[in-house]
């Protein structure tokens, strides 16, 4: 194998260029290997390929910095770093993450995992080296989807500045996650598909060669003027229009061809911009042909491209999925909004159903939110669906526009909590904290797969700013007998009765519905309620639940600080009770990938350290 | 007067053209009388007199919806929709808000206050238009400093979509709040000036015409290539790219021009961007020379320009300047970044004096806090200066790109609590909540200004994220005495005694220890500690301030929701001390612009109503 010689960066430069194409067959064939038994980011992976082993001949890493965008890509930048034998543990407890981690290796020069940033990073890089007098290359890579974010745009727009060289690698493989959209996209496309240049270009030399004698000499003095008809002719205006340099288009599966543009583009004393153009899935028929399911896959077979494992049990984006197709059926002011994840949303089927009330907007949570502002202003009842840690980005967007205004949109926040194998940059476990003290939201969980659709049809019908977290994978569809009407404001009692009282959230309720069996076993009487909504806390129920306990213990699956936990013992605290209360969430910290039930024990959310703890407190609380 | 015969929408197309130039000037007159003594918005009122005149002339309101952008320009549209009279209480408490208000008047159809949101929201009025099957216009005011900011790219791209009507217009008058920036700036003053589209169009007219015979027919084949030259020349083309009719740049201070080109505009099926120059402070000597002066300016005397008063004391931001510069001296690592408010910050001085290490990336919080973060990945100490409620717009790149990789980014987080006369979206009232929740954030709040510089040094030195949040305005200058050394995590106590124990952050000290004066002079016992850090929370104190009093009482200027005192409940909860914590702070709402002593007192963070709500509570401690 010739993967076998790159032991560590630079190794690849000691492979002959006979041996490239075959390489990059090997690194290809040990990708679908891995993938297929682990899950992961494939389609990504298989299409930048000969792009990033181009970019490890042309550069010298780490004194030279490459800055990944999103960062689900790199895995070839990983085996060509060294960490091929970290593959098997690739996104486990414990293992390599599926994005660039400083932390790992020092060719990693910035972490990430949302989209966009990279340009941003690379230009506080360049600006560095500027001040310090360093020598070194950054080169920031971002994706034609990524590229619809407007912090990109805010940084392109800073990169106009530089007198000194950085290097933007425009992956275009005319996809985001899913399909791409908008006008730049378009605009991208154009010049990917060449027709609009060449098209152009032979009108304007067909017309000009009807004068035979002046034609050449015109086009030839077309050429020549300064800041004229050449550049306006050239593909990239938009980014010249801009100052950046532009180079390209080139194809991206072409290695010489890659390192001529790089070494073209490193003699640039600006910010230059090259234009590569890949395919999501190379390599890989299935993945070529389904780019989107391949995006973020799940264990499959070889040969076939199907997941090795059906699910058998509907997830929280099914049941949203089909709600939302109700909901649309009845009501023809329900709308849907989605920055870019149709498929992950459970969106897709509304969006075929409904396609004139469905609007992906990009990767651009920012305009999703103010853009679902202004719908609402003008009497729609738009329906945001949402991951929790995406929805950080439009923190201000949910405050300024939507919030303030108390307009009704519904915020859908999927994957709230632990979401595994994705790690920090992935985890839901700061949307209680940012959403709940924000004046006029309404924050509900639902324990359930029942209560998320009540959740959604108390929300359509409300009037106002509500948010409805639900966690990643698969539905509970425990406690199915519970399902009083959902009221604004008040919670649930599934058990009344003494001594200790769980007040648990969403996710929550199914664990802490275990926990109450365990200390039932052994001999305490506990109540267990469903906390139903986190804003506007039921104020009476904790009253009574601190009257009729003796221990109150809360469970989130969200940091503590600022989460539902706070809340509940700030109002006991209030009121002067003399009930103690136990916040059982995650402690304030990142919390790295691996499966969601190791997690849940490391962060002592799992059944056995609360009942653990449980006992060891309350025998505390007793002996005060 | 002729501006007496408007009293409400619509009254302006009574008004004979030969009197639409003598009523702009009635109404400068009129912005400058009232703003000289109440203060406002100026300079870029004075620009926008005739664009408003001329929209209020082609369009129909309130059935038109007109969108302005940031909206501090919206005083001449407030004068014409029959808001005259409450320019007496502009921006006072109970008065006419100075940005636009759907609860004011059915003409304002978006409130705002932030930058870059109006293309978004137009788009979902648009959206819902097409859906109810409405037939209004929507049109969304933008000015070229708000272009800057992302999630107006993120609009413009999506705006590319339409099949229907959609009117941005563009207000380039050259400037954000101070100097614009970046390439997008730069092209539009390319364009402005004219000077790229004259040469280059003389050029290649110049070039053709010596083809005697043939030149006009080439030009005018090339004026009908389909997709051709004349799209290519024309300016505007940036926009064209992306699929949006350029239609401009017209004179903005031209109002049958302007009428011209709206009516132009509304005849495109598509997105239709007018580029209209205006010129920021026309028509006032003082606020032309010095429009980011005049662009929130205080009372002023008309003849001069100058304040009507003059500042006797210096306000935090004047510190934060003058420490700024002595780090500058001290330590060539520390680099200073601001996302268009050089002026306001105080960042000017430090521009002055080391111009190679300052930042100024435009009105672009996202791109200013991960540009940071990428300055602090390659060795550099930067110093981001953001007003509290703009830092709402970075909230994800605070997690995602400072604090999961523990940069060490340092926030000085200004305007921090009530802002005043700006009311609701500019309170800064959040930021406790939002960033004492992000794990690995250090979080403090000097008591005066001494404590300010002090706490600079300690971030300076620091090695992580950490952010200084301190008030608008005056900086106090009491409690000189106590200057105890910063210690990560503690806070510090001024008086120590028993009974009551007041908890305060930051600018609550002030008030606070007049509190404490007046409980001592009825008799309580009462200590005070200035709690310094928000985050980590000193639990030592807190632990210490439980055992020694019968109550405790937490102090400050945020949303109780995932503030400070939750967070001291939570942890006097968590011990089971029966100690009763009240919190003051700010209930869960927005709060409209005033004076800010009137607002405290609304809220009941005055020292009075704080003095009676602890006797009260403490009286019913007691009895419990």
């Amino acid at each position: 194998m010739i993967l076998d010689r790159i032991q560590r960066e630079n190794d690849i430069k000691k492979i002959g260029a006979d041996d490239w194409n075959p390489l990059a067959e090997e690194i290809r064939e040990f990708l679908i290997n891995h993938i297929s038994t682990s899950g992961g980011h494939l389609a990504s992976n298989l299409g930048v390929v000969e792009l990033t082993m181009a970019m490890h001949l042309v550069f010298d890493l780490p004194k030279d910095k490459l800055i990944w965008d999103v960062g689900h890509q790199s895995y070839t930048h990983k085996l060509l770093t060294g960490r091929k034998d970290k593959f098997d543990k690739l996104r486990k407890f414990g293992g390599m993450s599926g994005f660039p981690k400083r932390s790992e290796s020092p060719c990693d020069s910035f972490d990430t995992g949302h989209s966009s940033t990279s340009i941003s990073a690379g230009l506080g890089y360049v600006a560095a080296r500027e001040l310090l007098g360093d020598k070194n290359r950054v080169v920031s890579v971002i994706g034609d989807g990524a590229l619809t974010g407007g912090m990109a745009y805010e940084a392109l727009n800073n990169a106009s500045r530089l007198k000194s060289n950085f290097i933007i690698v425009l992956n275009d493989n005319n996809m985001s996650i899913s399909e791409n959209v908008g006008g730049m996209s378009q605009y991208l496309s154009n010049i990917r598909t060449a027709e609009a240049y060449t098209g152009f270009k032979t009108g304007v030399e067909k017309t000009l060669s009807k004068i035979p004698v002046y034609g050449d000499k015109v086009i030839h003095q077309l050429r020549k003027t300064k800041s004229g008809i050449k550049q306006l002719m050239i593909p990239g205006m938009l980014f010249e229009n801009m100052d950046i340099t532009y180079l390209g288009p080139v194809d991206g599966h072409d290695i010489p061809g890659l390192i001529r543009i790089f070494n073209e583009a490193k003699k640039v004393n600006r910010a230059v911009l090259v234009h590569v153009l890949t395919k999501k899935g190379k390599g890989y028929s299935p993945a070529e042909r389904h780019p989107a399911r391949f995006h973020g896959a799940e264990p499959f077979e070889i040969e076939t491209g199907l997941p090795s494992k059906k699910r058998t049990k509907a997830n929280y984006s099914d049941i949203f999925s089909t709600v939302m197709r109700k909901f649309g059926d009845r009501d023809p002011k329900v709308v849907a909004v989605t920055a870019a994840m149709p498929d992950g949303t459970g969106l897709k089927r509304f969006k075929n159903m409904f396609p004139e009330r469905f609007f992906d907007v990009g990767i651009a949570e920012e305009h999703a939110v103010t853009f679902a502002a202004g719908l609402a202003a003008a009497g729609l009842k738009p329906v945001v669906a949402v991951y929790s840690s995406f929805l950080q980005r439009a923190y201000d967007q949910i405050v300024h526009d939507v919030c303030i205004q108390n307009l009704h949109v519904i915020f859908a926040v999927d994957r709230a909590g632990l979401v595994g194998s994705d790690g920090e940059t992935h985890q839901g476990i700061l949307d209680i904290s940012f959403l709940s003290s924000i004046p006029n939201m309404t924050l509900l969980a639902p324990k359930n797969k029942w209560e998320l659709s009540d959740m959604l049809k108390f929300a359509v019908d409300f009037n106002g700013p509500i948010a409805i977290r639900y966690p990643r994978g698969e539905a509970y569809d425990g406690l199915k007998d519970f399902r009083a009407p959902i009221e604004l404001g008040k919670s649930e009692i599934l058990y009344d009765e003494s001594e200790i009282v769980l007040i648990a959230v969403g996710s929550m309720v199914k664990i802490a519905e275990n926990v109450r069996k365990e200390l039932k076993d052994i001999g305490y009487q506990c109540s267990l309620v469903n906390a139903r909504f986190v804003m506007p806390l039921d104020e009476t129920m904790v009253k009574t639940a601190a009257k009729e306990h003796n221990l109150i213990v809360t469970l989130e699956e969200n940091v503590l600080s600022g989460g539902f936990g706070e809340k509940v013992s700030a109002y006991v605290a209030a009121c002067n009770f003399p009930t103690r209360v136990i916040s059982v969430g995650i402690p304030n910290e990142y919390v790295e990938h691996g499966n969601v039930d190791i997690l849940r024990k490391e962060l002592g959310i799992d059944e056995p350290s609360i009942t653990k703890r449980i006992i060891t407190e309350y025998l505390g609380t007793q002996v005060y």
